[in-house]
């Protein structure tokens, strides 16, 4: 029995993620919820209302006593997608299930997009599965090249691939009709498509969410994080074929998911105007954003999701990281995403008065740095 | 790339757990708090004070909205225990990181002690490991042999052995110097013992918590769940050597556990007046609830933790818990425990008063059992 080494390529995860708000709190000797943060990509309008009423209900009725029950929110996510309850797994936010599905999947070869998400490439060295990396590059404006990914595909080098859309960091959203192309190439070939829709609530139309409940050989992923703004709840959950879903359940333990989390996500499930307004605020305060950000020189790529992917005309993110400390702010420096360089950062899309805050600092700081 | 099937010992997780209060709740149509329950073994004294006071803190600061940081929990647990922080690895509750010991560790077998805790099966069965079940019998009040288990390492017969003192569902305590033996035995054999102290707040003198920062080969296991009655958060956390705790920490996402349950944990552990009652109320409830249960003719096996083994003189544990429904009174049936049948139920120790009423009940059952 050899206890599992690290692989080269895994960094530690507190250096691979944005949001590292407590952190931030403690080195600048201030409370959280002072800090300004950029870096991880939660909605500015906060939990809503429901969720606090949800977990004051919680505490109220002395229901930290009893062990959680995930039958009430697995039912609301059933109703609310319209599949069964069998074709849902929930788990302790979306990275957590990723682990669990990796885990029930056994890979030896995933392909995965990069730049991506860094708990992709920890959960791959988690089960010892080699990663083929598919660049993205700029001059395409980030797209992946579906055909290359389907060549992958046929030729059997990958038995899994993970993509992400709206995709972090770039904020690009897959059409449909590349997902399903590539999906029907992936059956053909008894590869899976793991398909992580973490911000798609801001693109709804373009979910593959129903389609995983009717083929084996797609799990998509789905986070309450970042739409609802309950990143410190932990929940999330798939939705896949029911003989998917027991083959992920059997990689968690009996109780993945706390009470409050499963009453706070029951409560977000059915705020139709929060999600609406939610909606039409991000949009309208990211082309604002994105405007202003151009207007100083920067480059901005086309997103659908309520973060930028920004490159920067002069100077280094870890530079401008740092000359933001000052101001109790964060960004997200993209030097450990691997595939980006030190000349892009990650901008969460905040209220427009902390966005053009931002922008004027961001100004300044690119004026300064000409100047030297 | 095969998905794992089910190993033929695997049950439904939520058929091998006591604690079904919500479940139980919807089929007598009333509120999850007016179950008596019976079947987990929770601390009756509910939460202590500063739990509640930790969670609405992190409510009206509006902490939802950051993701978790177990910087000052695992400070916390250090300061607490005398150990480093790199030698404690934090997870969703002490079977999530049963479960992700076991990745990390990789055992071809395991050694199980039967009738034992149902997840150290199911965990053993998602990492596809055999399982080697030592068996404890009545005739010895389910004390374990020691000396087998030991032939069992030094023939290498086994590469992880998976203990857990207080016994589950016995309740018997294991000696230090026993565990001490067998830890020595492991060591010379490159064998791992993984320790499950989940009840060891009602018997801290017997922990080995300090022996496992020391070496390679032992992982305690540390529940706050029953102790400070907070099974519904989620929270737990092992301590192990430092390199051991990388490895499992590579097993888990970024963020394993939410704030919530991070910061009702530290508040938990600086409430010793809290501890020192937990102690000394069980102790006294627990004798008068086995005096009372030997009264009326059962087997009551010495119990160390908060729950009490009981041999059914007549009838069967099935046959009491559909009985004790119209009562509102859940207790925990064995048949699904391997290595125990039917004619054995689990009872944790409640309050005088609530003890006393089962035992009034479960006397007018038998007498009404004795005349059919």
């Amino acid at each position: 029995m050899a206890v599992k080494k690290a692989s080269n390529k895994l960094e530690p995860a507190d250096a691979a993620h944005g949001g590292r708000v407590y952190e931030a709190a403690r080195r600048w000797g201030i409370a959280p919820e002072e800090v300004i943060d950029f870096s991880a990509n939660i909605n500015p309008l906060g939990p809503p209302p429901g969720v606090f009423a949800a977990i004051e209900h919680y505490i109220a009725a002395a229901r930290l006593r009893a062990y959680p029950d995930s039958y009430a929110f697995i039912s609301a996510l059933a109703d609310k997608h319209s599949v069964s309850s069998n074709e849902i797994v929930v788990g302790a936010g979306s990275a957590a299930l990723m682990f669990a599905a990796l885990r029930a999947l056994n890979p030896a070869t995933v392909a995965v997009l990069e730049p991506g998400f860094d708990e992709y490439f920890r959960a791959c060295a988690a089960v010892e599965a080699q990663v083929t990396r598919i660049r993205l590059t700029e001059k395409n404006n980030f797209a992946p090249d579906f055909g290359a990914l389907a060549r992958l595909i046929e030729t059997r080098q990958c038995d899994l691939v993970i993509l992400n859309s709206p995709h972090n960091p770039t904020g690009r959203l897959y059409a449909r009709e590349d997902l399903m192309a590539l999906l029907d190439v992936a059956e053909a070939n008894d590869v899976t498509v793991l398909l992580d829709e973490a911000f798609i609530d801001y693109a709804p139309q373009a979910s593959l969410l129903h389609v995983a409940a009717t083929t084996s050989r797609l799990i998509v992923l789905r986070s309450l994080t970042k739409f609802y703004a309950i990143p410190g709840l932990r929940v999330g959950y798939a939705v896949c074929s029911s003989d998917m879903a027991a083959s992920i359940n059997r990689q968690l333990d009996a109780w993945p998911v706390s009470t409050v989390a499963l009453e706070a996500g029951r409560a977000a499930l059915v705020e139709d105007e929060y999600e609406r307004v939610s909606r039409s605020v991000n949009a309208q305060a990211r082309k604002e954003f994105a405007a202003a950000l151009s207007e100083i020189g920067l480059s901005v790529f086309p997103s659908d999701a309520n973060f930028l992917l920004v490159g920067l005309s002069r100077g280094s993110g870890a530079e401008l990281a740092e000359w933001l400390e000052s101001s109790r702010i964060l960004i997200r420096r993209l030097d450990s995403f691997s595939g980006l360089g030190d000349a892009y950062i990650r901008l969460a899309v905040r209220s427009s008065e902390d966005n053009l805050r931002l922008v004027s600092l961001v100004d300044t700081w690119l004026g300064g740095s000409a100047k030297e």
